[in-house]
């Protein structure tokens, strides 16, 4: 999210969620991309009593809020998005994947609140619950088997939503070595092989060529090239020395 | 993914896994994400046997196969990836944000396998796991809570693999030397540096994981394995009956 105050003003709700660790999950994808406003509507009770209480329970699910119902939930939000793994029950609402509608929303954020709802573990959103919605995300999961854990789904989205917020760290280029560095390299490659005898073995003329090119296809990186040197000097020297004791 | 052959490249690798709910965790994302290859690396026992026994527990975990050492389970994989959530740690390796790094995985996953690995909840992927990588995918969490919940990081990192899928990647037109090949280089130079001396010459207690990295970093192709090894093999050979002289 490029501003706290937009990642501020998404709530994430929950509705009828069962499993605890499936409400501890899913707070602390949250607290891992940033968002502090988790909402439960109507949540197994012994589960969220349960979630709260765990041991390094976080900020987010003690600040979280519970709700009889989902109308007084997304009250104060501008736009309200469900989430669904269906793509065959008949559906009222505009699927959209989750790149389109973490852009969507993004923009909402700019300036009011947005909901992002997920329905329980077994049933999903209810067609009532449904009803809230302006439209729906649905993660592209394989027909196989397209329901998600909660956790997870909570996750993938709320990623989505903070995905481009820095895009423009783009990683460092690799310095990679000069060619004086590669020649110096490949110079004391050529001693080692000459003193282990490598060269005199083959016959074939270009040998020198082609460990040369060989050479020239790794892409030695720039602050590799000393250690580089320093292995082959320290193998040339040794190679040298045990020529000596030969004589 | 755009075809399943890409998908069916991808090896998931978990590493050292305690909570056998995290290892279902991650084999229910690869599921929903249409992916096959679950890989675990000396898992807490029982929670692998518990979690492969669990009621429900999918093809993915029936299916999954487990090693004793990490350098097996990426033996034939040509790209090798961790996770992490660090970035305050001294990292010797690149990190990419999941959208870079997803490109560059689904470009080598159109010709050949990938390994993707994530490490214990506790505390993720060793400096000794690291230095089997290439590089690694840090996803941008909240710098009060980076730490993802293991079966939402493998969430969200397979999310961004199929996310763009109708995007085409080309894949790329060299062919790179496989794990298993890399690591015979690996242990050849360090039979070298051994003989020769070098590696006693250095008091750092890293010294053969640096130089793993270093090995690593070459990008070294596949037709040029053979002689790499080869003058290796030379100059070990030529150090060795050059100490018998000494003798």
């Amino acid at each position: 999210m490029a501003k706290p105050a937009e990642s501020d003003r998404l709530r994430v709700v929950l509705v009828a969620t069962r499993n605890p660790l499936n409400i501890g999950a899913a707070a602390r994808a949250m607290s891992n991309f940033g968002f502090r406003h988790l909402r439960v509507v109507k949540p197994y009770e012994p589960a969220f009593r349960e979630a709260r209480s765990a041991v390094g329970a976080s900020d987010v699910l003690a600040s979280a809020e519970q709700f009889e119902n989902l109308a007084d939930a997304v009250a104060d939000c501008t736009l309200v998005i469900g989430t669904t793994a269906v793509r065959h029950r008949q559906l009222h609402h505009l699927l959209r994947r989750p790149e389109d509608g973490a852009r969507l929303i993004r923009k909402r954020l700019a300036a009011s609140r947005v909901a992002l709802l997920f329905g329980s573990e077994k049933f999903g959103l209810s067609n009532n619950d449904l009803s809230h919605c302006h439209w729906l995300i649905r993660i592209p999961t394989n027909e196989k088997n397209i329901s998600m854990n909660l956790g997870q789904a909570v996750a993938v989205c709320l990623y989505e939503l903070i995905r481009n917020a820095k895009s423009k760290e783009r990683p460092e280029k690799v310095a990679l070595a000069t060619s004086a560095e590669v020649d110096r390299i490949t110079k004391m490659l050529f001693d080692a092989l000459r003193e282990s005898g490598f060269l005199d073995m083959r016959r074939v003329a270009d040998s020198e060529e082609r460990i040369r090119r060989v050479v020239r296809r790794l892409k030695i990186q720039e602050r590799d090239a000393v250690i580089w040197l320093g292995m082959l000097r320290q193998i040339v020297w040794k190679l040298r020395s045990g020529r000596e004791a030969e004589k």
